[in-house]
């Protein structure tokens, strides 16, 4: 594809030679001739002079660059959709495997794949371009919406509805079983609190490998259209999470908390039980939220508070044995 | 079920009209006509006065409310009670699937329930009514106790000794090798510290998704009678848990650590190895325990500490711009 | 075996009697009559003189020991090699089960063990003495090396590279997504990044149980030569992991970091993205590592930084109290 051609594609345009061929895309460091490279991030900026690419993907026109620049205003997106261009998924073909287990019941929409030792439960009902890969379970009376993915081993117990193009990574499990249980002091005993809700994950979310979402206790765990979560995340039972969430890696939600739309969760957050989080709210990583948050904004620390007021007491956490010095310093002053 | 037959099995009482018929359990913002819902945490009162519920379950009777109260000394355990009476857990009917492969010299109780692609390596022993869902794996030489549940695609490793009425959940890893290695400086060349134990997991243990633990160097790993284990939860080589205990989603024990009965570790709480924790141990989420802890008690941060003490450090730290200021108004005034 | 043949074996010199029968080795408080226990943390001396072993390996002789000692310079190592004569692991016997699922143009060297119900992708070449445990699955085109193994529902997604005597334990998955998404402000909407880089596992790793290691998003995520990897760890896209690094459970390290040879991070610590760690770095439990670590040594705390200054601040932390006290006796003097 010349140059010029994926401009028009991308609605980007070209300073420089138009007419060079691109085959694929590739790192700054590694690119070879052919290759269309990328600078989204400035701290790349000075493999520039050094890079074989044939182009490169920017943001801002770079001033005084021989390489042919596709500049583009959102460089980001438009890196995403060259990968797409160049690198397209390729899904197994349809077909359901002589080696799934299908049970009674179940329905299965058009140009499905269901790969081997699949097992689909009793009465669960599948649209259309789904893909089950190997080793998926699917539990009783469940929805999967049209297009989703379920990638190997993905586990999903009874009575979950997911929805379109909603893609689960390898050894999630959706719908286990929530943590609740209750001792009773007469009768010195702890008695399970029966989990007997659901899931419903919405349109468009993508789960991360190995997560685990826990059903419902009554009423369901939600996971609101297009949200995102990472690997290794816990989310409780009764949880809520709402539309266009980024949920990253090593988070733990406790149950019955709700949180709203475009609410970023860096790493290793941990939120607190039955809180509220607003929408429109960004957690620095490995924060600790104990209350619920009302107002959008930034936070951090633990328990979490606004970030700037975090960073303020950090900075005289740091600064410490600064100020224990001069408190001796005043000690021997007053005494003398 | 009219509301005074509920309050009979439960051993509870009724205030108001007991003739009302309850058909289910619902949340008390989403429950209609026909179900009792429920007030087992007091932040949900406010949605007492518009529940559209049949009846409410009660700890204490509260005055003037219309709506038929069900009043259990215990409620969570009256809750639990009541779940299990409209949402019974509805297992797989007994059989033994064609495609799950048994191995030689495998030995399977009455009743039990043997889903597709199980696998069960030789010599292993399992008692009546087990449930070994679709996809499950389990080793050589272990022995599954009477009425345990293991959900889809859980793992065992060889020589597993599991209890009666475990359940574990959907992903999780029992009997993974330790964490040990050891480096020649001679030979410059690191060896593998060979994992030859066990993992012993009691009667009544409940163990979450994709947790794992891992078997003893020499010597069992052992997980003490009705001890409850959340998701995605690390359990090291030799440790050993007691009766009782509650291990919160994301928490890590490393190697070696022995921990008493009635402990309760919070959310992604961190455990050191070869370290000793007392029964009756409470530590908060997020903490970091470094040494033995020897008295009861509550205890929290990192390193870990009483409960108070912490606490009152943490609203010093808090307090440290307020400090701040006040030591250079103090060199203000020394230098005047 | 006599202790003097192990002796020899091992390269250890015996003090007492070296015609001492051993049959297998346990742990101090456990062993009996014709086992070997050993003393490599001396929290456990205090078992030496009511341990009924027949013989005890040792770093350096024990004074005063009736109990025949087998001296070692080495002696985690030696237990290592004493472990592995007395408790060889005993793998599957060769051979390909008619469950498995081999697709078109996979190579599978000599003697390989592929289990039931494991699934192997087009275009996949294994090496020989290859271990495959039950529910495996791998994806297209993968490369898997010599004596390598991988443990019941392991999950390899396509274009994964694996070398020689890897190890890789239950549940864990190779090459799902990375985390990558771009918001476009013009279109209002959410674009994936697609992931379409693979990863490299070099020879000689070991990965633990329920560990997830993304694919890059182009070019490679790499785990060097000899790495180990503990349970439940989160490896972000395009991360280069160094030679002989130990990473331990619940560690999460963010797309795009590079780190060098012999770095050690202890459990739950959390890594930036994009950052770099020089080689010979260690870093202490639950540190939050959130820039370049230029200089070998140890680091602790979050934001991580060298040991000893952390723990000068985090022993002032514990003095606030005092601190407080002694400003405000400050303050009364200075006003009098």
């Amino acid at each position: 594809m010349r140059l010029g051609e994926i401009a028009q594609v991308l609605g980007c345009r070209v300073i420089g030679d138009d007419s060079v061929t691109i085959k694929g895309v590739a790192e700054i460091h590694s690119a070879g001739p052919g290759q269309i490279t990328f600078l989204t991030n400035p701290k790349y900026r000075k493999f520039l002079k050094s890079t074989k690419a044939s182009a490169v993907l920017v943001g801002e026109p770079i001033e005084g660059l021989e390489l042919p620049q596709l500049v583009c205003k959102e460089p980001y997106v438009a890196f995403a959709k060259l990968l797409d261009l160049f690198n397209p998924e390729t899904l197994p073909a349809p077909g359901v495997s002589d080696s799934a287990h299908i049970c009674e019941g179940v329905e299965i929409g058009k140009d499905c794949y269901i790969g081997p030792n699949v097992y689909i439960g009793e009465g669960t009902v599948i649209g259309r371009e789904v893909y089950l890969f190997p080793g998926v379970y699917v539990g009783r009376n469940c929805r999967i919406g049209d297009g989703t993915v379920l990638f190997p081993g993905v586990k999903i117990y009874d009575r979950v509805k997911i929805g379109r193009a909603v893609r689960i990574h390898a050894g999630a499990v959706v719908g286990s079983d929530g943590f609740g249980y209750a001792f009773s002091k007469e009768e010195k005993k702890i008695y399970k609190i029966p989990q007997t809700g659901g899931v419903v994950i919405e349109d468009l979310v993508e789960i991360g490998a190995n997560t685990t979402i826990d059903r419902g206790t009554i009423g369901d765990t939600v996971i609101g259209e297009g949200t995102k979560i990472d690997n290794l995340v816990q989310i409780g039972h009764n949880v809520k999470i709402g539309r266009y969430c980024f949920i990253v890696s090593q988070v733990g939600i406790s149950g019955s908390t709700k949180i709203g739309d475009f609410v970023t969760l860096a790493g290793k957050v941990g939120v607190a039980g039955h809180i509220e989080i607003a929408s429109n709210v960004t957690v620095a990583a490995k924060a600790g939220i104990t209350k619920s948050i009302k107002e959008p904004g930034t936070y951090a620390g633990f328990p979490a508070r606004p970030y700037k007021e975090w960073r303020r007491i950090q900075a005289l956490v740091d600064r410490l044995p600064e100020l224990y010095q001069k408190i001796k310093e005043l000690a021997r002053v007053i005494k003398r």
